[in-house]
C-alpha cells in the first residue's frame, strides 16, 4: 500500500514539476536573479504532497484536470514560499533543504526574501487568471480560501507562534493549535479546494477539512519523529533541530512510542471521515496511512 | 491649489486609516506580536497616494464608496508590507521610516518579515471577499491585477533590480524601467482600479494606466529630489541615502535642474491623458501638480 501511494506521489510530483516551471519563467536583466531565485526554491525537488491533495480531492468531484493542476500549483507556490522565508536567519536559520543549500545561502538574504514575496504573489495570479475555474465565483473562492489559510489567521501566524514559543514549555493543547494555523491550515487549503473546484456542497468541503486537519497533525508528529529519530542524510535536511533549539514538539511532550500511536490513532481517525465518499477517496486514504510510516 | 489637493488627501487618509484598521484586528497569545507588527506597519501614517488614487479613479464611473474604498485598502496594504521587506536590513536598512523606528527596529526581523508576508495576503483576501464587489469577476480581475503589478514581473522585480543595480551606472532608460516596475506598476494598478470596478471600457482603463505611469515617473523624481535636498526632520525618513549608496537616481543622471523640469513635464503629461473625462478628473489633475511640489 505504501508502495502504491509512492508510485502515485511521485508521478503527481513529475506533473506538478512541469506545470510549476512553465509558471516560472527565466528572467533576464537585472531582475534575472530573482526569477532564478524562484525557481531554485520551487523546481527540483519534494514530495508534492499538498498537489496531491489537490489532485485528489478534485477527482472526488470530477474535476477538470488542467483546472486542478493550476489550483494545485498554486498551494506548492505558497508552501515553497514559506520554506524560502522559515529558512532565513533571521527566522529558523537553515542552512540546508531537501539536500540543497537553502535559498538565502545559494543566492543572498535579500534575494530570498523578494523571491518568497514573489512566489506568494504569483500564487493568487495564478488563481485569479481565467484558466483556473470558468466561473468567477470559483476563482475568488479559491482566492479567498487561500489567503485565509496563509495569512495571520492560518500559516504566518503559526510560524509567529512557533518562533514566539521557542524555549516555551507548551502543552498538548497550545502545540495543536500551533501546529494547526503553521502546517495545518495549507493542507485543509489543498484538501478542501476540489470541492471548491466542484461545486460540492458544504457539508463535503466540511468533511475534507476535518480529514485534512487529521492528516495534518498526523503528518506533523511523523516529522518530529523524523527529526528525533532521522538521519539528515535520509531526512535531507537537518535533524536534530528542535531539541537543539528547546523547541517543544509532540515528540517532547509525549514521548516517542506514545507520539507514534497518536500519529497512528490520526491517520485512522482521518481516512474515517472519508467514509462519505467511495473508492475514490482510495488514494487519500492510502496518503494517511503513508504519512505516518514514512522516513524522511 | 495644492491646498486643495492636501485638504482632501488629508480626509481620505484620514477615511482609510479607520478603513485599515477594521482589518488588521489586534491579535492575542503567541501571534500578538504578528498583528501589532501588521497594525504598526500600517496605522497611523502615510499619505495614502494609492488609496486617493483608488477613490478618485473609483469616482470617474460612479462606484459604490464602500467597495472602492476596500480596493484602496488593499492597495495600500501590499504598499506597507512592500516598505516593512525593503527597510530590512538585508535589503535597504533603514532604521527610520514616516518618523518611526522601522518594523524590524520595533520589533525584530522575524517579525518584520512575517508581518509584510500577511499584510500581502491580507490585501488578496480583501479583494476576494464578496463585500467588495457584487461580481466575482470583477473581484477575480481586481485580484489578478493587483498580483500582476506587485509580483515579480512588478513591483518585486523592481526591487530586485534596484538591490542588483546598486553602484552600477544606470542610463535614463533603464532606471526609468526600474521606477516603472518598483513603484509604477502598484500605482498603475491604483489609478486602473476604479475602471475594473465600473466595468469601464478596455480604453479607459488604458488611460488610466498611461495617467498612473507619467504621475508614478513625476512622483519618483519628486522623491529623488527630496532625497538630495530634503532635511530628514521635513521628510520624515533619512535622506541623502541614494547618493551614499551610489544609487543611480534621475537626479544622479539628469541633476537638479533639469530633474525638477521633467517631473513638471510629466506631470502635465499626466493631466492631459485625462482629457477624455470630465471635472470629475480635476482632482487627480490637481494631484498630478501636487506631487511634483510636494517636500515630503
Amino acid at each position: 500500500m505504501g508502495d502504491a501511494v509512492e508510485v502515485a506521489l511521485s508521478a503527481n510530483a513529475a506533473r506538478v514539476e512541469t506545470a510549476l516551471g512553465a509558471f516560472l519563467p527565466e528572467g533576464e536583466g537585472y531582475e534575472a536573479a530573482l526569477h532564478a531565485a524562484m525557481r531554485y526554491a520551487t523546481l527540483g525537488g519534494g514530495k508534492r504532497i499538498r498537489p496531491f491533495l489537490v489532485m485528489e480531492s478534485s477527482g472526488l468531484f470530477g474535476v477538470d484536470e488542467a483546472c486542478a493542476l493550476r489550483v494545485a500549483c498554486a498551494v506548492e507556490l505558497v508552501h515553497c514560499y514559506s520554506l524560502v522565508h522559515d529558512d532565513l536567519p533571521a527566522m529558523d536559520d537553515d542552512d540546508l533543504r531537501r539536500g540543497r543549500p537553502t535559498v538565502h545561502k545559494a543566492f543572498d538574504e535579500a534575494t530570498a526574501i523578494l523571491a518568497g514575496d514573489a512566489l506568494l504573489t504569483r500564487a493568487f495570479e495564478v488563481l485569479a487568471q481565467p484558466l483556473t475555474h470558468g466561473d468567477a465565483g470559483v476563482r475568488a473562492d479559491l482566492v479567498l480560501a487561500l489567503a485565509m489559510a496563509s495569512g495571520a489567521e492560518g500559516m504566518c501566524g503559526g510560524q509567529m507562534m512557533d518562533l514566539a514559543a521557542e524555549g516555551e514549555s507548551l502543552d498538548i493543547g497550545a502545540i495543536t493549535r500551533l501546529q494547526r494555523l503553521k502546517t495545518g491550515a495549507l493542507i485543509g487549503f489543498a484538501a478542501q479546494s476540489g470541492a471548491i473546484l466542484g461545486k460540492a456542497p458544504a457539508h463535503m468541503r466540511h468533511t475534507l477539512v476535518a480529514f485534512a486537519h487529521d492528516l495534518g497533525l498526523a503528518f506533523q508528529i511523523a516529522d518530529d519523529l523524523i527529526d528525533v529519530e532521522g538521519s539528515a542524510e535520509v531526512a535531507g535536511k537537518a535533524t536534530g533541530k528542535d531539541e537543539a533549539r528547546g523547541k517543544a514538539t509532540f515528540v517532547s511532550i509525549l514521548g516517542v512510542e506514545r507520539a507514534r500511536s497518536q500519529a497512528r490513532l490520526l491517520a485512522d481517525q482521518a481516512t474515517r471521515h472519508l467514509d462519505i465518499f467511495d473508492s475514490k477517496a482510495d488514494r487519500l486514504r492510502q496518503l494517511a496511512h503513508w504519512v505516518v510510516q514514512r522516513r524522511n
